[in-house]
């Protein structure tokens, strides 16, 4: 009998896997079990799709299962269910529409990805109330904004689902309202960056920063149901609070690592509730493997686990799995927790530890400066602003990560850091560095430099 | 006496050095003395100044002479020009409209920057044949725009000059014609590069790769001068040649080191033509710095000595030698010839060794890759195409640098590349970098990130 690798979910870290391992051995059985009937599509695009940038929800599917069946080689099983692993005799048991079956295996891929959080509200489950976190969200929700038209949304959560879905929702023409629980939408960047964002997003949206939804009801108007919600909301500490009326909630208060499965199995899981591996996706279990968002990953800073789910480190360690299971041992890389979201005309970007906290917390002493600067040289025609914020320790002058907020060069710019946290630069170094100048595209000293220096001096005179 | 700091040169290396002497030294007398009638200025914005993106000349003058003088507490005089060093008794000779003077110095620093290089040719001094490198320079063919309002030109060089002028000249309506010796525009890019900008600026202007001008005569129409030129062009080896008529010549074939003063005085020279120095800006003879575009840098990859003549270098060395002289020993950062130029609507970035020929020459083994990839995720709307060149040694798998061209998302993108660079990465290394992703601003492999992995699959099966 042939090798059998056997993955379980059948999207970014799980196909990377299945690919990569059919490239390195032509030999191995390769067997991807997806439990919806959609596979190798591009969530992040989601909110673009209920935007209406993206047409069809099938211009999100990166590469049909004809493709992995056909031209890889790879036995793709849609509407496939793993409902449980035994590691002791190495079989999964699967649900499928015509009954339960099992499946032996040699190599194991947990890749069950994560699952969008909901906070315990009352009438959290009402019609109207949707997450938004694979292609049947999307559809749900497209179905509702196509059969009742709701002119208002309210957003529970200031992430980066949250601000590309007010974007959605605002160019639909809907009024857009935002409840975050802590001070500041994105929390994971700095406060000086996040502030900027809030007073961008305040031309399209209404912010409630600071508050919680105490309950949801369905609005009655003279006792009778007119399709509304009825929202309850309040800061923490308040006793009594204030009321929204809003035809639609999304709820993206975030997302959690889909660890049952793996739970049940008696695989552990790290302090963060993902699944620990090790430096090479292996799992507590001999011969099962667990990457993407279901798993933790090393942080570049602090080299610790850490639960930072985001589509290319789901995409890359799938792929250095399927490397290593397919004969060729490949380690996991990194992660800074690199992202960039689009906010309206804003472009927002972070990577690396971007809080004094969380750096104090892993033995750091930090210091953080933010500057403001500009995208172009400043005679240059349409150069727009752009705030960047910078942490380094000051015991040695280690780069330790940034945010910043700009309406151009922004989303790209964030990478000259992302790459000096690989390369574990001081500031100095990241000071030296011989980026490219032009008047279009930045002032003679990048934004980046300039900030470098800035904070160059203050470690120095710290 | 104070001690005094003279600066031969007013503008980026030279102010440069000024400005953090004396934030470094409050005691220090600094003076700076430059030839011509304006300092501090960006010669970087002159195209888009004859473009008429900036509107005036003064917009491109970062910093005001009055600031340095009164703010800054430095001695800068303008129309000072130092026609000789004579360091065995450490003075200078400055002529000036009243008559020559001269000045002793303790530390002095030569940044006298380049000048154009205009090719032998019959006729290039020519009334209408122009050069751009300085202000004087930018006045006189805005002068004779306004004046004459030519209708054509032909610009000598396909560098970024050359390039930049070309979209200046046709935005005012010109008829634009280009001449290269070489067999590609953009010569320090790969020419897998330089063949998109070849396809794209063939919409805006007439393309005459590998030829050269023989000569330069005034046009005359039945004997009557009608203030043409007529110039003469051919393949090198070509006897015979062609004609083309045209309203107005810029010179555009590059700069060579002003090094004129420095050779007079004994000071050494490198092999590239430039002032050589030690890794702190010091020249062969004591007391006695060179930065900016008269001296030698050392490079990122190679670490020896090359003339790479660039803004961003000029200014963070200058800074260099005046911390040095202020007090704090600082080196010189490496360079790597990181450069980027707006071609019409294409942004053209490099980094780096982009040539096998001058990898081999330094001895490394080269391979190289180019891929096109996207600048956005495939399904977002306006994603453009992206095309990058990678180098690296196929010996140990050391990045050595990278061209890239595109029409958004190239001018940040090769930072990457730059900051790798100045990290010694290896391409494994640059496929591992955690780099921000989001549908707007790319793929969820950024297109880096494919070179480097098409690349390493290269350097694994060579």
């Amino acid at each position: 009998m042939k090798e059998r690798f056997v993955i379980i979910g059948g999207n970014a870290a799980g196909l990377s896997a299945a690919s990569k391992a059919r490239r390195e051995n032509p030999n191995l059985e390769i067997v991807v079990l997806e439990k919806s009937t959609w596979a190798s599509y591009g969530a992040c695009g989601l909110p673009y799709y209920l935007k209406g940038d993206v047409k069809d929800l099938e211009d999100l599917v990166a590469i049909s299962p004809e493709v992995f069946r056909k031209e890889r080689n790879i036995d793709l099983r849609l509407n496939h269910e793993v409902i449980k692993i035994e590691p002791e005799n190495k079989t999964i048991t699967i649900n499928t529409s015509s009954g339960k079956t099992s499946l032996a295996y040699h190599k194991l891929l947990i890749s069950t990805g994560a699952k969008a959080v909901k906070p315990r509200i009352e009438g959290i489950n009402l019609p109207g109330v949707f997450s938004l976190r694979n292609m049947d969200d999307a559809q749900k929700i497209k179905h509702y904004l196509t059969e009742y038209s709701p002119k208002s949304v309210l957003i529970i959560g200031g992430g980066y689902l949250g601000m590309e879905m007010a974007e959605a929702f605002h160019s639909l023409g809907m009024t857009v309202h935002i409840i975050e629980l802590l001070p500041h939408l994105l929390n994971s960047f700095c406060s000086e960056i996040a502030e900027v964002v809030e007073q961008h997003i305040k031309n399209y949206a209404n912010l409630h920063l600071g508050k919680l939804v105490r309950n949801v009801q369905i609005n009655k108007i003279n006792n009778i149901n007119n399709g509304q919600l009825l929202v309850q909301f309040a800061a923490e500490q308040d006793k009594t609070g204030e009321n929204l009326v809003t035809d639609l909630i999304l709820v993206a208060t975030g997302i959690a690592p889909e660890v049952s499965l793996a739970q049940e199995a008696g695989i552990k899981l790290g302090k963060t509730g993902a699944i620990a591996t090790d430096g090479y996706g292996k799992t507590s279990i001999p011969d099962i493997y667990a990457a993407g968002d279901c798993a933790e990953v090393k942080h570049i800073v602090t080299g610790k686990p850490v639960y930072i789910p985001l589509a290319l480190s789901a995409n890359r360690n799938g792929r250095a799995v399927g490397s290593t299971i397919g004969g060729k041992a490949t380690p996991l890389a990194p992660v800074a927790g690199t992202a960039v979201v689009k906010v309206f005309q804003l472009e927002v970007a972070t990577t690396g530890i971007t809080s004094l906290e969380v750096a104090r917390k892993h033995g750091f002493d930090p210091l953080k400066i933010t500057i403001a600067s500009s995208s172009r040289a400043g005679y240059y025609p349409g150069a727009k602003p752009i705030k960047i914020s910078l942490l380094a320790d000051s015991f040695g002058g280690r780069l330790l990560g940034a945010s910043m907020v700009g309406e151009e060069g922004v989303a790209k710019r964030i990478n000259i850091i992302a790459t000096a946290l690989l390369a574990g630069f001081t500031v100095e170094e990241l000071e030296n560095l011989d980026l490219a100048y032009a008047p279009p595209f930045s002032p003679v000293w990048d934004p980046v430099l300039t900030a470098a220096k800035v904070l160059t001096n203050k470690l120095i005179t710290w």
